[in-house]
């Protein structure tokens, strides 16, 4: 007979997974540096038809491997990844149901991850996923950033607390969404943890694919927190058809935050597939500006005309009295292709192009949009030749209005008109609830829905940054196309109600773990009332922590977010967001802590150039920055971006101060940061001359 | 101010329709020949957002105007249609919403139809429809055909009751079904009644566009019957955009059984919009023979190989075993277009095509049909080559699965395949529940897709015949493509437990009310121990009875659905089916009771040739048949198909009797039909030869 535990060890014997067969159930715990940090927890599967896949199980097998390997993203924050895991399969049989199912487990320096693996097989070809019921028993009552459990929206900020508080705060800790249904007393995965004894853990899934999204529900007198799906429109979870394997759930653990910045999304990255694309070479990083944040903030807006119902094919645009308000005409849209060439940006996004804009929100309307019908003031094949003869690409926006039945009816005819006029990305929108209605943003039709989409692009060569999608889970590295997401509270609430001063620095440790967001930073303009007499509202950062996002909020695509004349008016700041590289040799976290700081020096891909971004949250604080990262055989010019006197980001955020420094492997700098303020730094090899220059 | 009541007679005068608005509500109620037949009755719908447009109306203007026009159908019953009405439109304003609806009421000789019309206006944009609060408040306990309300499937035998009795019997009214969801105590539409006093009612929707099909709840101690819209996957009902108009509300009213059969379907037709379509010249009536009836009863099957789990573009088929009961393959399809050439049959339908049919029920898999992939002894080129060039297409066949998020992906694929190889029309089928998880077979969402379906097979010059789909509503005038569906139980159900002997005369009462069905006759081997020894299923009608069905069941397309060796075992009753028609020129009903018998003469289609059928429920039963509807200025030859001697459908159902007569418009025969039986004649114009040889 089998023995029912079986203990696997990461390759530097530091996390200890131990799996156990106890009363046919299946468990597994974890230790980190001998002491226990996931206590024994519960592993399974309730399924619809009255059966299960949560007891009566045998030990059939244990298979023990190795796996060590190095490989290269197309786009990312390192050059090359190492990839190295001790792995345990647990083949488990169901004698009562004659079938069989695996767990594999992989236990990595950083991290584990494990998943459930259905076999084809004669008692096993289809089943309907009730619930997983996967435990994740905490040895403590850790601290905790997160953000509630919602089946359709992960925009909201985060709330800190204690494990045994969520339950009091959680009614608290989420506003209004355009579509929400926030999970009572449970959390949103990636989830950041802090144990008593000062370790860092991250708990979340990779490879979401085929799968619903999952959330944690949180008992916060046992800290015991549950996977919890997300349903379909009947409540069921996962439509199966074997063989196949779940996502991987997640655990990163390490000693630091700043290792848990570099090795949490590696960890995730290394349980993904690698791609199968043939050919990568069409994807890129995309630096852009756009025609956008004047109509999140009001100033312009997505629709031609002011009017209550339109029908596409049915009202005439031409013969309608536009607002004066629409930003995506050709003139205007033009003036921002001048502006990109002009600046060396890669693109333009350009938001309200199409016909559909003027009821396009709330209606559950389903032909709400064609994805080929420009507004009468909106010429494509002019626009798209106008940026093309000066090196730029117009972005396509694909909003759906959540009427996703009505996107995949009309996606090759809309990835057609693509690329007739030369796009190359697409940015994809899902605000609003779901059509098919009672389907969510992260039910198991939509994940399948998002994949859909990014293979389809992968056929014409497309890149895809999709907005209110799940949250990423690795899939870039098989989907590298699919080049960034929002998924996350983003730039836009500035203009919505505010993001907290510490937002920024929790995101890494959350919703980034799992892929690259776009954020849309840069905004220099922080405070509203300057187009809008008396407005209150206000981005809540100086201007330099604007910059120092392009470095701390990892994406190969990267907006410069603000109106054009912003950094007309600031180009002294704007020459960083000019000169920072989007993709990346090398990545290097110098400090971090979640909801205070962060500090990060990356290296840019290909190129003998360093960048460092610092930012705080509501406190000041004066971060040491040691360039021991630096070549040591030269010395480097330092461009230092740094919050000006008495900046602050509620009474001065835009002052800021701009010098240069020669520095080396071994300089170190006391650097002051303002209330959300930040400080920016591009280094490059220094010249003799440069060295002259600089220290007169 | 407005008068509150406005009455509105039918151009004959006899059908009476009185509107009344009582303490802001508005009603109606209906007399025929000056007797109550409809009582006062509530109209009205409510709305999901808190108001309501049931009450607080004021009558803002009546509008009362006449229409009288002939028309003629692509394909029909009839080669011209009357449309001949009076209308009432009642604009009601709701003060409290500041919004203003209209009703519509047109009065025919034979039945009215009403509409709710929702202008478009600054207070009702958008809206979604909770319920249609719309009362059929019946004069009497009228008996009843009638099938349970259902939001999936119409597939049911009638049960015959009086209204009183229906509350009783709904429980044990229905069977099982691939896909269904009873509602309790309500009905279907087409519903047929009978008043005390002998006049016929038929209560049914025309032109279900944009809108959930209705079923009709049924209060059994008031004879109250009231709207019950088909609920999407959240429980609402439509999602209105307006300008909209309701579907039509009919109530057919005849003083005879004989004219409910001629004229219902007319009032149904009369309140569809006329055909936009440029050209039609590309609908013809079809008949065909198929591969079907054989996979039907058992005897071999849609599926390739005897497998649990397939996956498209995975699963190899070239390497997979057959099952040796594969129907879809080369040599015996072209068996198939072979025997069409040589009968005259104008198609083939082929089903079972196409890879993935080992797994394809009951999974709720959406990727389960790809709709252009033919198993490996399906050569779909060579064998529309081989068709084409004797004068004969191929049916392509679009099952679905119920997968319809995956159809509608596909839908322009499948029909460049079809429009490649030279198909003209195809066969939809939807069994088994819907995807989207949650729809109806009958709601919002699938009504729209049904229609879609058919609009986009008219950009191909497709003819559809879709089974499982919502039944029709007179849509055939506006979308003449749409040539036949099922939506209703079928021959089919002769191998799955029986259709009653009386099925076949209640289906043109009820379900046929609204366009053509699908009902595939013709199976002349009716016990299936032929097939299989000790099988105890037989098709409950006689060999004649079969025959006769090609002219009571109206179809422009028609099927010989029985396999092909038992029209060789039978050529002498075959030349019925060989020679009927299948688009007519006139219809005359001659004697009708729905759960009793039919007899229906036809005339084909610019042909001086008509067609006699009359059929009998489980009673044996005399019909004198009058041909007087014969041109009085010649002699016809009549080629009358008799059950034989002893002919029952139970214990002798192929015993036939042919013989040729010569005949006029003042012949007059009493005819015999067997238990369950029938008689088909064929009526041609006789030459002087004809009348010697015949008379001898």
């Amino acid at each position: 007979m089998m023995a029912k535990t079986q203990t696997i060890t990461s390759p530097d014997g530091k996390l200890s997974l131990v799996f156990e067969l106890q009363d046919s159930v299946p468990y597994y715990s974890l230790a980190f540096n001998g002491k226990p940090i996931i206590n024994k927890s519960r592993l399974g599967v309730s399924v619809a038809d009255g059966t299960n896949l949560l007891k009566g199980f045998g030990v059939k097998d244990f298979n023990i491997a190795s796996y060590n390997e190095n490989w290269s993203p197309v786009l990312g924050e390192y050059k090359s990844i190492n990839n190295n895991y001790n792995q345990l399969r647990v083949m488990l049989a169901q004698p009562a149901f004659q079938r069989e199912i695996a767990i594999t487990f992989r236990v990595f320096n950083s991290g584990i991850g494990f998943r459930y693996e259905f076999p084809q097989q004669a008692n096993l070809n289809y089943f309907v996923v009730k619930e997983e019921e996967t435990q994740f028993a905490l040895a403590g009552d850790f601290k905790a950033w997160w953000i509630a459990g919602d089946y359709d929206t992960q925009e909201y900020n985060y709330t800190t607390s204690s494990i045994s508080a969520i339950s009091s705060l959680w009614a608290k800790s989420f506003d209004g969404n355009a579509s929400q249904m926030p999970v009572k007393n449970s959390v949103q995965a990636p989830l950041m943890l802090k144990s008593g004894d000062g370790n860092y853990l991250n708990i979340s899934e990779a490879a979401l694919v085929g799968y619903p999204a999952m959330h944690l529900k949180v008992n916060s007198k046992t800290f015991l927190l549950s996977s919890h799906l997300t349903p379909d429109a009947q409540g069921m979870k996962g439509y199966i058809q074997t063989p196949f394997n779940t996502p991987w759930r997640t655990i990163a653990v390490t000693k630091s935050a700043e290792q848990m910045l570099m090795e949490g999304p590696k960890l995730i990255l290394n349980l993904n597939e690698p791609t199968k694309y043939k050919t990568t070479d069409w994807i890129k990083p995309v630096k852009y500006v756009g025609v956008w944040w004047e109509m999140i903030m009001g100033k312009s807006s997505w629709a031609y005309a002011d009017l209550d119902n339109v029908k596409l094919g049915a009202t005439n645009y031409k013969n309608l009295k536009t607002n004066g308000k629409h930003a995506a005409n050709n003139e205007y849209v033009k003036k921002h292709i001048d502006f990109a060439a002009k600046n060396g940006f890669d693109a333009v996004l350009v938001e309200g192009w199409n016909e559909g804009w003027e009821d396009w929100f709330g209606k559950s309307k389903e032909y709400v949009f064609d994805f080929v019908t420009p507004y009468p003031d909106f010429d494509a094949k002019a626009l798209n030749d106008y940026a093309h003869a000066k090196g730029v690409n117009l972005i396509m926006h694909h909003e759906t209005s959540g009427a996703v039945t009505n996107y995949e009816r009309l996606l090759d005819t809309a990835f057609r008109f693509m690329k007739k006029f030369g796009y190359n990305a697409v940015k994809t929108g899902y605000v609003g609830n779901i059509i098919p209605r009672g389907e969510h943003h992260y039910s198991q039709w939509m994940i399948d829905h998002y994949q859909r989409v990014v293979e389809k692009a992968a056929q014409y060569k497309m890149m895809v940054n999709s907005h209110e999608s799940v949250r990423p889970t690795g899939l870039s590295r098989t989907y590298p196309n699919w080049i960034a997401a929002e998924a996350a509270r983003g730039t836009e609430y500035e203009a919505f109600g505010g993001n907290n001063p510490e937002h920024t620095t929790i995101l890494p440790f959350t919703r980034l773990m799992g892929g690259p967001m776009d954020y849309t930073p840069g905004i220099f303009q922080t405070k509203l009332d300057y187009y809008f007499s008396g407005d209150k509202r206000f981005v809540k950062t100086t201007l330099v922590k604007q910059l120092a996002l392009y470095v701390t909020m990892y994406s190969p695509l990267q907006m410069a977010a603000d109106i054009i004349e912003n950094y007309e008016r600031f180009p002294e700041p704007f020459q960083f967001i000019k000169d920072v590289a989007a993709d990346w040799d090398d990545t290097k976290v110098l400090k971090a802590e979640p909801g205070d700081y962060l500090l990060i020096a990356r290296k840019a891909k290909n190129k003998e150039e360093w960048f460092v971004g610092g930012i705080t949250d509501e406190n000041a604080r004066t971060l040491n920055i040691d360039f021991s990262f630096l070549d040591p055989s030269v010395p480097y010019v330092a461009t230092i971006y740094e919050d000006g006197k008495d900046a602050d980001y509620i009474t001065n955020p835009q002052r800021y101060h701009i010098y240069k420094k020669i520095v080396n492997h071994q300089s170190k700098l006391n650097q002051k940061l303002a209330k959300s303020g930040g400080v920016a730094i591009s280094l490059k090899k220094a010249t003799k001359d440069d060295v002259k220059k600089i220290r007169k």
